[in-house]
């Protein structure tokens, strides 16, 4: 153990610099990890190492941005600095990784190590590969939802019920949040509504409502406005509210997988963590999607249905058309201003219209504000009469964004480019990845003037010449990477809605109404 | 694409540090890889970016340590940095994940991004943790052996045969490499020993040695100071022979896994890499060891010899005693002392010299240096007539060492605690990760004079308060948590050697003769 001055480095980065003296005194080497104790603050924080020779003396400790949240240091302070032990959670991936069963301490004792930085990323990224690999079954998908709760921040609210609804993804410009969220608080339940913005997609919903809002806010603000303006659509990575999550996603993402386990566990912790009773769940099927059959989604509405039973939630989950985008649109401003454009009156896309209508008013069925089967329409008179758009102008404005704005407002990139037909013909085929893979290219969702849009969608009659998508961009060479990108026929197709609609067994009143 | 000025940071880390304005422009976040160019030199470096907002200006860029060692920069050289593509490996990863088979260039790929710091640690853990839970074949065994051996350098020597020997590890105490080799060398054949430092054991072969002679050198001065000397006894780590090899280690490390396929390409590798034409691999069996049942040791015996074959190099194995520690001391210097003293012409302890015999024994056999059944007594003589230890003060001078030295000369830390039998009785049993876990914690490898002398065996008849083992450190806090940690009984065994011996069924003579 030694006592060492802190210096801060601004650096988004975990960990602590320790010069290589101080190291070979506490008996470290790089990697591994040290406790710093702050007696007088009660304060225990481990940390990695990473040693110098000489960006600092001996006797001075960096810490980087990251660690200091956890220590909340300035310059100059005195920390002791020791060997800490290896996390006993580090026996834990180890057994799932032997395919073992996890028990609700061991699963918590992972979860609570994720979120206090006490684990690598080497380590973390060996648990998701060891649960996609091995798989989690319900109890263990259940002990890692009630960790990932009790490790964040809950939402609290006056009255109940609280609605909610999520999106499995995987299908792009799935930008029905901006339509159901309004609706729902228009039809008088609250839906404070966190979302995520991107990995592997063009435009998460906290991308889109960002173009029209702040999304950054605490549990204590998402609470508030909720209570005030029905509903919010705010980032849920700004929240602390099952944090663990977005942790585990990091190490996901490279590998584009989305574990079915960590997927329940994630999706209903941040349910619970809001409050909500009733949840809706669109699940998009489609060759293309993250769900490539009927069956496999219901088998996985099922397993939403289960846990959400195991928590006191009612969910119903509704299988959706995922061959191809929602709408006509992909990238964050062009898809606001598709949603907005509904918002305000218009009918098209009609796709885009039916499923969001459809979501909203199981909403309104499962909260007994609807009758069974007139969900819909009820969802539609509150879209049509305007009352939702008039609820997403409060929502904006309590969000703090500009609620005088108009769908024309959100401009597209500067630089475009327009993929016409080779021949006559009807559009026969659409690929979500490769739409994806191109709006990313043309720097959706960073820049968000970037995206495409989808002039024509399968079935329908197309000539030689006739711009079939155009491609936005900000950057020139960003637009000149999505055209290499887009050297492969992306053709398009009329959606029917939903394919299937999978009610809960568990159907009991909301608990805390 | 922007570009910015360097600045080195002397910081043991791999990647760069962007402005958030720069790191904008380019079109990166926290995590994402970025490319390095610096056209007039044709360099091309990958790198993974994080943020800062104050540390450095728009503008500069800081680039750590390990980043520079490709790069080569220093303060105020200017470099085009632009967004990065995801390298091609990760997919090949994601196979793995889901079972699939690799085929040569896909390992190739992983294998080559592992070594250029392409892939993160997050990846390359992933990577470990699907090899270890899905396996891989012998195919991929040797497209892996074959990617670590080309991703590295390979010695070349004037003659041969080259002899090598490996240990698989997992017993404590297995000093014989400082036995081994100076016998082997004095018999006529050459043997370039590398050798790892201690993860997860008390004390690498390189970590004792060290205590002797510097151990770090390139693969070029291996290479001469064996032609001049017969043998050597160095660090894998310093020669870039398998680089792949110390970087997957890193992450296993944690697990304290040895996934079989990593551990076969991992020995066989080395072992190409170094020229060699015959090699010995000594396998310890027993409850604590990595091998647990004789069955398990010729399985594993079987797959290094056919992995031998696949690369003209013949293999024999021997199935060894590894129930518990080998001679009487675990930790740097006591096993340095106890090794000399053997070589000065000691008796005792009669295990090390056993095992140490046999298994030169059967390398002079391998080679035709002694016939088939004459290997030990050739070793015996060699040992016994003084021939090895002025061998090995050859080695020890050739490697820069003091080749004065003496057994004596090894000194145990100045503190330390005798563990005293509790009643009379006879040994009974013998936990070797307990004896590891009570090593490190007294500061083995690290500290030199810290470790455990046993001065009874299993078999052994000791009296109440006769002293069964010593541990020994140089901090107290060490020792007191070395105490700590021995709260458990640890008695001692008689040690009966080889188990079994699996000859190799593809004999035929050395390829490179």
């Amino acid at each position: 153990m030694v006592k060492l001055e802190s210096r801060i480095l601004d650096i988004d980065y975990q960990g602590v610099v320790l010069n290589i003296e101080d190291a070979r005194k506490i008996g470290v080497l790089d990697g591994d990890r040290v406790q710093i104790v702050r007696g007088d603050k009660g304060l225990f924080v481990q940390a990695f190492v990473v040693t110098t020779k000489t960006i600092l003396p001996p006797g001075i400790f960096g810490i980087y941005h990251k660690t200091n949240e956890r220590l909340n240091s300035k310059d100059g302070d005195t920390f002791e600095v020791r060997h800490a032990d290896r996390p006993g959670s580090i026996n834990f991936i180890k057994k799932k990784m032997d395919n073992e069963k996890l028990n609700a301490e061991e699963m918590k004792a992972i979860v609570t190590d994720i979120v206090d930085d006490i684990l690598s990323p080497g380590e973390i990224s060996a648990f998701i590969a060891a649960s996609y690999i091995n798989g989690l079954d319900m109890d263990e998908i259940e002990y890692l939802t009630r960790s990932m709760v009790q490790t964040g921040e809950s939402l609290d609210f006056s009255s109940h019920p609280i609605a909610d609804k999520h999106s499995i993804g995987g299908v792009p410009g799935n930008k029905i949040t901006l339509l159901i969220v309004p609706i729902i608080a228009a039809g008088g339940l609250k839906i404070p509504k966190t979302s995520s913005r991107a990995i592997t997609g063009a435009g998460g919903t906290a991308d889109l409502m960002e173009a029209l809002a702040p999304v950054e806010f605490s549990s204590t603000e998402v609470a508030r406005m909720t209570e005030k303006a029905g509903g919010v659509i705010v980032w849920g990575g700004a929240t602390n509210i099952a944090p663990a999550d977005d942790k585990i996603i990091l190490y996901e993402y490279p590998f584009k997988i989305d574990a079915r386990g960590q997927m329940l566990a994630s999706v209903m912790a941040k349910k619970i963590a809001v409050g909500a009773d009733l949840v809706v769940i669109d699940i998009p099927v489609g060759n293309e999607a993250k769900v490539t059959t009927p069956e496999e989604g219901r088998k996985l509405a099922r397993e939403f249905i289960e846990l959400g039973d195991r928590f006191g939630i009612r969910v119903e989950c509704a299988l959706t058309y995922g061959e191809s985008p929602v709408g006509h649109c992909i990238g964050v401003n062009l898809e606001v201003r598709e949603a907005l454009s509904v918002l305000e009156g218009s009918d098209f896309p009609h796709s885009l219209i039916q499923k969001s209508l459809t979501l909203a008013g199981i909403v309104f069925e499962m909260a007994g504000k609807a009758q069974s089967g007139k969900g819909f329409e009820m969802a539609e008179e509150i879209l049509k009469s305007g009352k939702a758009l008039s609820k997403m102008k409060e929502i904006i404005a309590v969000q703090g964004g500009n609620s005088d704005v108009k769908s024309g407002d959100l401009k597209t990139g500067e630089f475009s480019f327009e993929v016409n037909a080779p021949e006559d013909g009807y559009v026969i085929d659409m690929k979500n990845k490769a739409l994806i893979s191109i709006a990313r290219m043309a720097g959706a969702p960073h820049d968000k003037g970037a995206g495409i849009y989808l002039h024509k969608k399968r079935g329908q009659r197309i000539e030689k010449g006739e711009p079939i998508y155009t491609i936005y961009a900000e950057r020139e060479w960003r637009l000149e990477k999505a055209i290499q990108e887009a050297r492969q026929l992306m053709p398009v197709l009329v959606e029917g809605m939903l394919i299937d609609r999978v009610p809960s067994d568990y159907w009991r009143p909301p608990m805390k109404q």
